[in-house]
């Protein structure tokens, strides 16, 4: 490290498609001082995470990005050279979003402290920071997945996707790990011990799926996006979980990706808005029937709810009213037949 | 209506799109008797709604369909005729699930007497029935729509979607219908006093949606399905919860719709199979944090969850190490690099 520099790299330009070299640009300047309460961080670990290219802009990412000419984001791992802070001492390991950059002033409100006799400080940035926590949060706090079921896991080799499909096995759920190539799919077997794993670029992609999942899916940890979710939704059974915490895929892309494909579209938009989607259909939840009429009983009676009726004459002319309600041109009223 | 012949309505074969006449066949035949604790229903009044044609199979539905020569199925609401059951007298009114015939016998199981002092006889199969109810679930027990809030409702027009359109603005909701026929975009707005009501045929639709929906969609009621989503979905607001209890628009198609466009297909996977899809991201749920340290890092320590770092020595590898992400030949380890 340069003595008495402080390298940044920032933000030269947005990128077009995936990033470039030249997006960047590597700029030196004087090491910041710190002011009173303040801490002077050197940065020694810069975590590489797929949504940086997301910071970068022009791709799916609807959340803010980082201005031309700022420093590049992202979580770093660093030593407290200087501090007038009464929690950090010189020489404390911190994790920080200070970005790629060799100092960084804090006011303390960024860092958290890591004790190294407790886990390395790399592992703040990877299995005890973001990594570990998106896959602990979407395992644990957005759906309840439950313990035999089957739980499928897209880029199931990567810093996030281990760390889900992991917990799943932990938790007693039979793990399908979905990842690209051999060297990752022997990783999932052989080291993490998953139930099954499949190369999303084999040619019979689709029969090894079907092939491992022979009960469907019951849970399904999404963070990767993109084509290889058609595949694999079929296999989706009833009341089956979905959690999406990243579309990697897209994340370059800042055109609806594969043409007039509109999926891939809602997927981000579900990722990006925290979308929530059920479905429901009355003939399994008739217990709340009595509920419902006690409602909307006196609604109907005092007018407030309004209906229209559309009565049609003749046992004979059943037919050809439903098919009345698919040429587009039916009223909307309620169609009843009444018997001759 | 004839006497002392039962006229049915049986499934003759299987639609390929849309129902045609042929598919049914009428049969006559003799009334049936009643058994001990048996009741006689003559039916007066058949509920048509667009489930209909799922049941008649060949569509997109996953449920079971009646077979072939059964008497089609359906709502209907009838008179007591005879009875051996304590509970239902001759000239009582009754709700009931007999399809298309003029007489059905019953063990009472399944009939649900109508008092029509209360309400008509008809309502019962409209928004007394599961019309209604399937409004009121949809808009009450799946998700909690907000107070102030805008609701988007398809099929507005109709018996399920004018009854959830009603059910908003009682709740305090501004609600926007969707329609086909300006006909029925009058009826929204005159009749039913929505704030907004579009229809989706016209020329401008995305246009009149972009100006109908200022400050987004917080809510959806969908029970259409079909290309006109994707132009409502880019209007979700943060937050959004959507409910699906019906894609009448692919109701008669057994083939993907609309060629490669996998979006319907999802949503008809989320209808039939009660799907739920959630989205997070962390910087808006670090509440858990420290939850999850608590869990994880004994986890880590014992070794009974893996994790896998790759280190890259050197600030200026930062721009190169990032792209390495995206070029698919990435191990899936953890990315860390180390500043020199």
């Amino acid at each position: 490290m340069p003595e008495h520099v402080n390298r940044q790299y920032t933000l030269a330009r947005r990128p077009e498609g995936h990033a470039r070299l030249s997006d960047f640009r590597l700029v030196e300047g004087a090491v910041p001082d710190i002011g009173a309460g303040e801490v002077l961080v050197r940065n020694t670990l810069f975590s590489i995470d797929p949504y940086q290219r997301s910071l970068m802009g022009n791709g799916s990412s609807e959340w803010p990005t980082i201005a031309i000419g700022e420093p590049m984001g992202g979580p770093t791992g660093g030593v407290v050279e200087k501090s007038d802070h009464p929690d950090y001492a010189v020489g404390d390991y911190v994790q920080t979003w200070s970005g790629w950059q060799d100092y960084a002033v804090s006011d303390g409100s960024d860092l958290r402290l890591v004790k190294e006799e407790s886990a390395p400080l790399s592992s703040a940035l990877g299995p005890l920071g973001l990594n570990g926590f998106t896959a602990w949060y979407g395992m644990t706090k957005v759906h309840e997945f439950k313990q035999g079921g089957t739980l499928v896991v897209t880029g199931a080799a990567g810093s996030v996707g281990s760390f889900a499909a992991q917990l799943g096995k932990l938790r007693g759920m039979r793990v399908v790990g979905i990842a690209g190539g051999a060297r990752k799919v022997a990783f999932l077997k052989d080291e993490l011990g998953l139930d099954e794993a499949i190369d999303y670029r084999a040619d019979d992609f689709a029969e090894q799926v079907k092939q491992a999942l022979p009960n469907g899916i019951d849970a399904f940890f999404e963070n990767v996006g993109g084509p290889i979710f058609p595949v694999l939704m079929e296999h989706f059974n009833t009341d089956s979980k979905m959690t999406i915490c990243g579309t990697i895929s897209d994340y370059s892309d800042a055109e609806l990706p594969h043409g007039i494909n509109y999926l891939p579209r809602l997927i981000t938009i579900i990722h990006y808005r925290f979308l929530s989607i059920k479905a429901f259909a009355t003939p399994f939840v008739m217990d709340t029937f009595p509920e419902f009429l006690s409602e909307v009983t006196p609604l109907l009676q005092s007018g407030r709810i309004k209906y229209r009726e559309e009565f049609v004459d003749g046992f004979a002319k059943l037919p050809e009213t439903l098919m009345s309600l698919f040429d587009g041109r039916h009223s909307g009223a309620k169609l009843i037949v009444r018997a001759d």
